[in-house]
């Protein structure tokens, strides 16, 4: 390690008591984004952590969106000549609802022992204030030991991450002179484990609807009528069962006509990171995995596309029986797509798929709730390369570079708006909980994020964009 | 019309003002069995029938159960050699739910002009409030009118009716001998239409059963697993997909073991009644008839067992998106079963149906709400036969002898522990809409309701038990 870096990070270990009082603090402001009752709390968050970047030194502004405000915090002190890195992360949070299934409150901030030592207990401790708390105490660090930082930096931290961005194209697009970077680091993805840490070069990208199948006008009495006009939540699952065939292949027509077959190479890297079945069964709780035949779980996860119904409701589904036909049935239904699969299409596709199979006398009302494309960003940059050497400098075990099944857009809009590829590095892991109860993010992964985050800072330094 | 018949049916002409207000007060008491925050409620409705069977001069009381109250009456001044009748019918009435759409609010008792003149418009109007005052207010005519009545009368009114029945097997079995009768009247069943009136002879029975196939230890983000472990929102709708076939045949095994063919000829008369499709319609508001190919609407709804899903619930089911696979996904189902069916042995094949195609890693969590088996009563019997010619003296059109799609189990347990067989006389009609909201009961119906009771009941004074 470098004679600058160094100091960083023993900077860290002496602070990392303080670094985890803030992060505490942090999670303790309630900024769910997507419950109107949180408006207050989201913007005292905004206002919270611009004041944290300011008090780091860094020339820190919110700005007020027709949402929730973006945060933007520049430092320019390592002079025109370096790089410049856009760090990207968001301060919105999930609903907590069930709530009565969390063991903590979920705005406590508690730290609490877990199997892999102290944990922090809280909604957003690693989906996404755990996280962009890495860069952050990572460069407040720096900025305590030498001033000045090696690299020019921008942060931009949005809070409608998890209630659908919608402020995010425009903000860009008004700020794109002021957000200019030469590359881009997003902290929101995962590690393979513990004990290894991973680049994420590609995303699966989505198409989500709601379907709901109309029937008779009104509820109707299922002694009265039924056998004698149709029972759309009958229909709707007879429906909804044709969308896979029983080897787990999409049937929705033309489906796959674009969707590119990843190399063996590849396959054999990702087959090779170590036991994919156990993990996803341990986080998930399943018994088996289960999918499209002829992939493996982890070929499924990052290069295949997925249909998923993700909300059902019909008729009567309170206590007891009712015996009713219900006059309509619902169901919310999406996609996950993988690179090259055309966002619009699949979503007509998918209406055809239904519109096709209506019952006689029936009707649909069909609702989009927008696509998004999938990501695969360059494996071959020298950003990806020296943070991958980074992270490998702090961990016990070498980076790897993995796949994401989710769908990060904020990635693609960078590329499209702003020019600048991103290099998605992040510390959660699978088990952490993320959109449900009881989420969580290990106190260690917490700390080795911000020596990485340190470390990714001197190795960018020493790269001509 | 005989001597005796004529000054009743006079007298219920001249006091039909006084009936329609009565069934109106009768109407303002919510007695809705199923909540229990209506108890008091249904209780009142108890105590007010039992008072008005009393200022008629019958012995009445209100009979305390576990559940809510019975209540008897009998009237044994025809003397110990006529025949004694009992006529059944249930106070209590459905939810009111989603209130938002009635038209007048459910329990002021409005008496409304409709397409077919006036209508009672209230829940419980037709079910089934309106139609037990139809034999209420024939015998009160009689009773004003002759002071004795042509029969022996045993009145049973139930309280728990839309809420399960638990009070009546036990309340049957220890009042057995009170009860005894030669035969008997219930009256919750329907015209053929507003000037056909009808008989039920066939009624289907039901199994009703929850199912919820569990995957995930709990809800998964649709982007870090679908693909990788089953969506059980998607396994359940393949499997309840597969419980009907292309023709609409149901895929249970086993399923058609006993169900008897319909005669030729009495689906000829049945095929004769009208144009059922067209009044299915009307009634349903659905735009096609639907169902088990090969058989007529009449035939699916009366001498056909059906399978319907009356309620779905998984995963996300508010507004918007959410990427979700839940852990878990529920139906209610039910079938509709015809005679011969054996309750007991469909439902445990319809378990069967859905564990044998339990996926892997998946397990189900099966409840029974409970079975009814069909019933088909006598049609060559003296009651049927007097009953019918009174029905036809009221109305324009000949009384007509029809099924029913829905389960009366009480029609069984009569004949189970009172040893009585039933005549199903009833002036509902398919549009009263009855357990949705807007019920309503033509008073045309409810007028010549009161006339037929009046004449069945001197028509069962000649008949020898």
């Amino acid at each position: 390690m470098s004679n600058s870096l160094n100091p960083v990070l023993e900077q860290i270990e002496k602070n990392f008591d303080g670094s985890i009082e803030r992060l505490q603090s942090f999670l303790q402001i309630p900024s769910i984004s997507t419950d109107p009752e949180y408006k207050k709390e989201v913007r005292r968050c905004a206002e919270y952590i611009t004041n944290d970047l300011k008090s780091i030194g860094l020339n820190a502004q919110m700005h007020n969106t027709i949402g929730h405000p973006m945060v933007v915090a520049t430092d320019d002190s390592a002079g025109p000549d370096a790089p410049r890195v856009l760090y990207y992360g968001h301060y919105d949070v999930q609903p907590v609802e069930p709530l009565e299934e969390w063991k903590y409150p979920p705005f406590d901030g508690a730290v609490v022992d877990g199997p892999r030592g102290r944990r922090f207990a809280a909604r957003g401790a690693a989906d996404d204030k755990g996280q962009l708390m890495t860069f952050v105490e990572a460069i407040r660090a720096w900025k305590q030991v030498h001033v000045t930082l090696p690299v020019r930096v921008v942060i931009l931290l949005e809070g409608e991450e998890e209630s659908g961005s919608e402020s995010l194209v425009p903000f860009l697009t008004e700020h794109k002179d002021e957000l200019q970077a030469d590359t881009c680091i997003v902290c929101d993805t995962g590690m393979w484990d513990e004990n290894t840490p991973a680049i994420t070069s590609r995303l699966r990208g989505l198409v989500y609807i709601e379907a709901t199948l109309h029937g008779p006008a009104h509820d109707l009495h299922s002694g009265g009528y039924g056998g004698a006009v149709v029972n759309p939540a009958n229909a709707l699952a007879k429906i909804l069962g044709q969308l896979h065939d029983d080897d787990g292949r999409i049937q929705i027509e033309g489906f796959y006509d674009d969707v590119e077959e990843v190399s063996a190479q590849q396959v054999a890297q990702w087959n090779s990171l170590g036991d994919a079945d156990a993990l996803t069964l341990e986080s998930s709780g399943a018994k088996a995995t289960f999918g499209e035949k002829g992939y493996s779980t982890l070929e499924r996860l990052w290069s295949r596309p997925t249909c998923d119904v993700n909300g059902l409701i019909a008729g009567y589904t309170g206590e007891g029986a009712k015996t009713v036909i219900g006059a309509k049935a619902t169901a919310k239904i999406s996609c996950r797509l993988v690179a090259n699969q055309k966002p619009e299409q699949i979503e007509k596709a998918l209406f055809s798929f239904l519109e096709v199979r209506t019952p006689a006398g029936c009707h649909w009302d069909l609702k989009s709730f927008g696509t998004a494309p999938a990501i695969a960003v360059p494996v071959d940059s020298p950003w990806l390369a020296a943070a991958s050497g980074a992270l490998t400098s702090v961990f016990p075990n070498p980076a790897v570079l993995i796949g994401s099944g989710g769908s990060i857009p904020v990635v693609g809009e960078f590329q499209e708006i702003l020019g600048v590829d991103t290099v998605m590095v992040g510390f959660s892991l699978d088990d952490d909980l993320i959109h449900a109860p009881n989420e969580k993010f290990e106190v260690s992964c917490f700390h080795r994020g911000i020596l990485s985050q340190a470390a990714i800072l001197e190795a960018y330094a020493n790269i001509t964009p």
